[in-house]
């Protein structure tokens, strides 16, 4: 039995995720599909609109067969942490391939490139500190820098997936990981090529938008499985709410408020004075997203800024995440499975090192403390029943889909 | 021109805190009444159900000649500290008296059981210790060594008017104050004896109880002046809400949730590993009230544990505390005042070693800045406007009533 494995978030699971999906299985001839999913909060520094289950429920409902929860250290971080959290897990599970969807369609160039940057790294890093120092976001300061060394890419450093793609294929080589990766044009570019009608696809991005803006389900339905549609209805249904940055507004303000700025100095990606920022641009910011356009200068990308809130709102430390990441995994959590993603569990059992967690109970370490408590926290925003069930589930077990 | 001090909350103002105003002048002949109000946290542990400004308008409407604030690190604390701060600040403005109710009623117990309990402190504090570590709480336990070492006290310490008054007097003596202690029977016992309709007389806590369980002001406007009255009215108009702990819950919820146990036991009043019953009591309870009752203890009093809420609330750390209170008060804050108090502050300039502070802009120190904190927090459950005028007006001049 071969796997390939893909790294998502699903919030929510849409038809370009299908796409991939149907894509890295078909080209890669793998038996199985695992996914390894973000918790609760997400890479851009977002709440996950719907709950880990639900989303385990889409992936599962779509052809996944393994779901593994990418746990908070990783997943709310930039590209270099979220990619070797993801090819780690997916070492440890065996899998043949890593699959991803990118701007650049092509594998070749990202292993050139990671090559590249690998040989000229210390004058490579130079030149991102230094323009960095002049005020440009990373992804900028690093294009920059290739440039600089004539040593262009075919590759577009500015493309958000092709960043992800490019940390995925070098943490492969940095951990010596014999997973194979490959690479897929993005939905979006391809269907247009075919000549299908572009309204069946959307970003996630502009799906939550939709969805924040209130557009009912109903008119954006066509760009999602039905059965994304039916457990973000059930969701909202059961819990009054999807989970947006708004209604966690309060209590990072609060947060905020109430902490001395050498408390704000100790959470995690708090930097350069960036405390007192927090401080003065909250107090009379109405909302998350008028504070968000207060807080941004052209030094922080938005993402970077709203990673550092969720680790505010979370009180994530700049020890406890070192401490995290310096024990590493201790264990895969398991979040669903299928009769399928279950036989290849018990088959490749002896070759892995870490622990199947099936029950959280079970979890210890600063890994799964962290993500617990940002379990917990995700939860907060819920009316008192739909809370209480909330942080239980977290000591749920796996969720099984019998059958395709 | 002599005055007359008297500590107040005025939560809210009603019928009995007019007849002890009213009392406290006639039986002192003083000129002026001077009041001492806390400002946001009271001392069982609650936010005030409306704002400070609020109150001295209620207190200015109805005798009051100059009102001083009482600052958060001795408002929100134990008899000991809340009557050491008040009569500091009552010495400093040079009061002839200090009045307070009492279910005693009678001065003189008062000194004698001040000097009893100096005499004798060692033994008696020895005592108490013991009875605590059997699991009584303070006043039960101080009630008991007195009656241990046969110095029965005229004065029951179950009462709680009779413990601050207990505090008024030893903090005169302690500090050396020239100020003259006096004290009328409560009010309610007084009235009944005249045969006054008890119906006019409510305690502040059965008014606060009353309020809460929403019944109409129209029902309990006869325990209160009609300034009161129309005072709550406004404010509730104005703000959409009076202060609960109900509001604030779900603040407390989520920084015990986001703190871990070594941060909550740097608050001040966690003791005893009181953080673990704080975290194993709060996931699960809907509602603050069920919280408190999970959390009390035949140890620890309700207004005790109210307490370390309201410093968990604040996130008032015990390392910040002593740093208040060994820096001491650095200033006076006039909330407000009438002519004669002005012309009370005029006379008596040359005699205070502190200034009168009329904006908090010029505040510094540890007092200043934990009151200023925990105003905004106080702020935080209201409606955005509402929340940044209460914000805003902790920097307003204090409220002038020219006439009576």
């Amino acid at each position: 039995m071969q796997a390939v494995g893909i790294v998502v978030e699903y919030n929510p699971f849409h038809n370009g995720h299908l796409y991939q999906l149907t894509q890295a299985k078909k080209e890669t001839e793998a038996d199985i599909v695992i996914v390894v999913m973000s918790g609760t909060f997400l890479q851009r520094g977002e709440p996950a609109l719907i709950s880990k289950w639900s989303r385990t429920e889409m992936a599962l409902a779509n052809g996944a067969d393994l779901v593994i929860e990418l746990p908070y250290p990783f997943s709310a971080q930039k590209a270099e942490y979220f990619a070797h959290g993801a090819v780690q897990l997916l070492t440890e599970l065996g899998v043949e391939f890593i699959h991803f969807g990118s701007e650049a369609g092509d594998i070749l160039p990202f292993y050139e490139l990671v090559d590249t940057i690998q040989k000229d790294f210390s004058t490579i890093n130079s030149y991102v500190q230094e323009h960095m120092k002049l005020g440009l976001s990373y992804p900028r300061a690093f294009s920059n820098a290739l440039t600089r060394l004539n040593r262009p890419t075919a590759i577009s450093l500015t493309e958000p997936n092709n960043i992800l793609g490019y940390h995925y294929v070098k943490a492969i080589t940095d951990q010596g990981s014999p997973i194979k990766a490959t690479t897929t044009k993005r939905i979006q570019a391809h269907f247009h090529e075919q000549s299908i009608s572009s309204n069946h696809i959307a970003s996630a991005t502009s799906i939550r938008k939709a969805i924040n803006e209130g557009t009912p389900l109903a008119d954006i339905a066509h760009t999602m499985p039905a059965s994304t549609v039916n457990l973000l209805t059930k969701y909202k249904k059961e819990n009054k709410l999807l989970h947006t940055w708004d209604l966690y507004y309060p209590f990072v303000q609060y947060k905020i408020l109430s902490s001395s700025c050498e408390q704000l100095r100790d959470l995690y990606e708090c930097e350069e004075g960036l405390e007192y920022r927090l401080k003065e641009t909250i107090k009379f910011a109405p909302t998350y997203t008028d504070w968000i356009e207060l807080l941004k200068t052209k030094r922080y990308t938005r993402t970077r800024l709203q990673r550092l809130v969720t680790h505010v709102l979370t009180n994530t430390t700049k020890e406890e995440m070192q401490t995290a990441h310096s024990e590493g995994l201790r264990h895969i959590q398991l979040l669903g499975f299928t009769t399928k993603g279950q036989q290849f569990l018990k088959q490749t059992r002896k070759q892995r090192n870490l622990p199947i967690l099936t029950k959280r109970a079970k979890a210890t370490g600063g890994i799964a403390e962290l993500e617990e408590r940002a379990a917990v926290i995700y939860a907060q925003p819920l009316l008192i029943h739909a809370r209480y069930r909330a942080i239980k589930a977290e000591f749920n077990p796996p969720i099984q889909l019998h059958s395709h």
